[in-house]
């Protein structure tokens, strides 16, 4: 079983509109609601492709009972610490452009947190490897992802940014995937995917996968440098291409895949999640064509 | 008590972002979920000065759980027919000015409908007057309205438009109060309030009230025609201004008011309704004040 950490779902709502225009009452052709946040996404993917996941987090408020319902219903496990607050929903108002509207996460009372942090060493003892994925909520603290590393064992992906980033490095964790915009607003300077990764790297993380959108990702791992391109470009929605990225890096440590294959998955994936419409699936036929024509270029590490 | 029927109640939600960029990624800065409708708000102006109103309609999913106990924290008396379907929702994004998304409204079944029609006439005895307000969610037939009209004998406030406030017509309510656009949509020709309201009597209502925004709103009744100044240009949320007129109007009857005394108080609450920031409340110090100064000018009809 893979764990991923979603602190921070989301119940997300998709309205479809003919044009966007500020200032004016717009009637809304198409809704659609379903669980979201950056862990959810990535178990969904894993769901999609047969590698079990189950899903941990807060959960609160009848926003909460929709994303807990959402994810009974697609067939996913989940372990839900329940909060008095209740659970952000995400507003995405589809036309020619996406608009996004986020509303803030709920406030976590501390001892919500520490029950929490009590169920968590034997949730991640079940699992093979731990995705720590997403913002973190009001009330929760800064280093929450370093705790989470410390209080396991298993190998952990961490996909955040800012200062739950910086001080998830200090526990050292396994794999480290942010972009490369995130990387260089923690770095502090402008930097591209493969310094980044390095910097990453000096910072405490094993491995660094950096994304850099239509440009692809550099890795680097303690054996060699990697530049991976995009799989393909493709017109969709780019939102949770990261997470079908990160959803392939857990699935190549679950099934002990080489960091070469992995990588090209990660690129397969990443493209073919943004040729679905919404966040957390990808395109399993354009996956399998995809993962015969990308390729990775590994160097020795300088 | 005055009976309030809003068949399509909605949850309003309301977004603050900076500002409004298509195509870009918000942080909500305040969320509020208020019961809404026009039906709603006409009952929670009602309420504000202590008329005591009920709301009548359609109720059911999440969306209608959250209208209904926000209606009971605010002390608002309800009788709602559960529906299957699921409550619709409004997304009003403020920044500068005000961005609305409405949601389609639930399917009504014919049972569900037909259950309201059974516990109409016993609400609507019990009421000095009846509201009728606002859209008609999917199913439930054209002439709603009309139907309601004709199963009390009850004085009738009908604000509607399109076909269902056509339909309404033909059962000759005591009172419509359209504004002048969607009277004219009805009527398929350009026409001044004045003129509308005429066209509406001669369809069949017995009183006429039409608004027309800043130019203030013009009423034909039996004995007399009235002009009505706009109280005060006030910026702020015009949305439910028309409903505090209507509320004004079905206090007036419920208080046995002359029209004279009626059509100032509507014009002055919809100006205090404009002060408020969410729709279905008025500043109750304006309305007082602006009650000193509007006046409305009455002539023998020609």
């Amino acid at each position: 079983m893979i764990l991923c950490v979603c602190l921070n779902p989301a119940l997300d709502v998709t309205y479809r509109v003919a044009s966007l225009e500020p200032g004016a009452s717009h009637s809304v052709q198409v809704v659609a609601e379903h669980a979201g946040g950056k862990g959810v996404n990535v178990a969904r993917v894993l769901h999609q492709v047969g590698a079990g996941a189950t899903v941990a987090g807060f959960c609160g408020g009848l926003a909460g009972d929709e994303v807990a319902a959402d994810l009974r219903r697609s067939g996913i496990a989940t372990q839900w610490t329940p909060i008095g607050g209740h659970t952000r929903r995400t507003v995405t108002v589809v036309s020619d452009a996406a608009t996004v509207f986020n509303e803030p996460g709920p406030s976590v009372e501390t001892a919500e947190w520490e029950a929490f942090l009590a169920a968590y060493p034997a949730l991640a003892a079940d699992a093979t490897v731990v995705v720590l994925s997403g913002s973190l909520p009001p009330g929760v603290p800064t280093d929450a992802y370093r705790q989470l590393t410390e209080l396991t064992d298993r190998p952990v992906i961490v996909d955040a940014k800012g200062a739950p980033l910086q001080a998830a490095l200090h526990a050292k964790p396994d794999i480290v995937a942010p972009n490369v915009s995130e990387a260089a607003e923690m770095l502090g300077r402008d930097v591209g995917a493969h310094d980044a990764a390095h910097a990453l790297r000096d910072m405490g993380a094993q491995v660094a996968v950096v994304s850099d959108g239509a440009a692809g990702f550099a890795a680097v791992t303690p054996d060699a440098c990697h530049r991976v391109p995009v799989a393909r470009l493709v017109d969709g929605n780019p939102t949770g291409a990261g997470d079908a990225m990160t959803a392939a890096i857990a699935e190549g440590v679950h099934n002990g895949r080489s960091w070469h294959e992995t990588l090209r998955r990660a690129s397969a994936w990443a493209s073919a999640a943004v040729a679905v419409e919404y966040a957390g699936r990808i395109d399993t036929d354009l996956a399998a064509e995809l993962m015969d024509h990308v390729d990775a270029e590994e160097t020795p590490c300088p």
